[in-house]
């Protein structure tokens, strides 16, 4: 088989997505990455990207793809005999909760936390640059009332299995794993996730994972 | 100006070689990096290198280079009024003293590391496939015993120099960054610098420069 090549950066969340997949999956890899470097700092994703330039490209010997999810769920297919082997669930009853979950995750989860993210990394460039928005923290209140009544239903969930889909770790828990990183150390969402006790113990569980330590470990450069 | 492009790997000595020169002039620049993960695992420099596959590249407006010393070079020059300004000297007297002091590091230092760090490497790898090296060990011995009369000349110099050019660090110091770090992180050759009192010194306080440890956090990832 051909190697895998991926290409981005791992602190980009669809990047991250990829690679926590490639390491659960046990798969051989190359990755190239691009950063740009101002004196002893490295500049943040949103300053860094040239027109044209995709965050995020996947190529082996069958498939180019640039989408973190089709990629995930590729890999898993194609490597569906080595690493974690439980990742789409295992029958056919689990498989479906499987899929149900990564349904409620596109669906419900995922455009809301597009919009927050959008707001807070807007935040935080307002703020670097100094300039007042008022309307966007309004806009991330709202945001946040939205997705806090999507993770009640985790919440509820969490209380009957130990992750999503059921006893075992699967696509569904990972598929959260760079977003929901990303909400919980900005300090404006934190409290989103640490009012709601299950979803705190089901985050710590899934983000103590090696494959996301590593994932981590390559953000910091 | 166009912008500063290096492609390679920070755990290669050529290309940390040039990433210290480009955090000390303070110059923005943008890093591609191709590393290949086995599992959790990043493969060693060595496994990693596809024929016709250029440890180090970098390109700006005025040129294309290959080679570390002449990149930090063209560098230093290019960039001579920002960042660390006294890197190649100041006046006549301190130019020629650095230009001396690179030329003992590409005539007697650098050949020496070159052979000895190459016969470190191979006997890392046949210790990784358990493959009997003995005449290998006997290279190191006699090559460390070279290199250590390089490091005499050191230590005299330094027991009148704070830095091997005079009082203040430049180029002539930066060029051993890499090289001396690998060295000194090997158990067979700790002892070349450990026996060797101003050598030391010398290499703490280099070592320590917010740039060094800046390229050596860009090592670990």
């Amino acid at each position: 088989m051909g190697r895998v090549k991926v290409s981005g950066s791992p602190t980009s969340s669809e990047v991250a997505r990829v690679l926590v997949c490639l390491f659960e999956k046990n798969v051989e890899f190359q990755l190239t990455r691009v950063d740009i470097y101002n004196g002893l700092e490295k500049k943040p994703e949103y300053l860094k990207l040239q027109p044209n330039e995709k965050p995020l490209t996947f190529e082996d010997d069958v498939t180019n793809l640039v989408e973190s999810r089709a990629i995930c769920r590729h890999i898993c297919e194609k490597y569906k005999d080595q690493g974690n082997t439980d990742i789409l669930g295992i029958g056919e009853r689990e498989r479906k909760l499987v899929d149900q979950w990564l349904l409620i995750e596109a669906d419900k989860f995922e455009p809301l936390n597009s919009d927050l993210v959008f707001d807070l990394i807007f935040l935080e460039f307002a703020t670097t640059i100094s300039l007042r928005v008022h309307s966007n923290k309004e806009a991330i209140e709202e945001y946040k009332k939205k997705l806090g009544k999507v993770l009640d239903v985790y919440e509820q969930r969490l209380q009957e299995t130990r992750f999503l889909a059921g006893d075992k770790f699967t696509l569904a828990d990972l598929y959260h794993l760079p977003d929901v990183h990303r909400l919980i150390k900005s300090t404006l969402c934190a409290d989103l996730f640490a009012s709601r006790k299950m979803v705190t113990n089901w985050w710590k569980e899934i983000s103590s994972r090696a494959s996301w330590k590593k994932v981590m470990e390559m953000q910091v450069e």
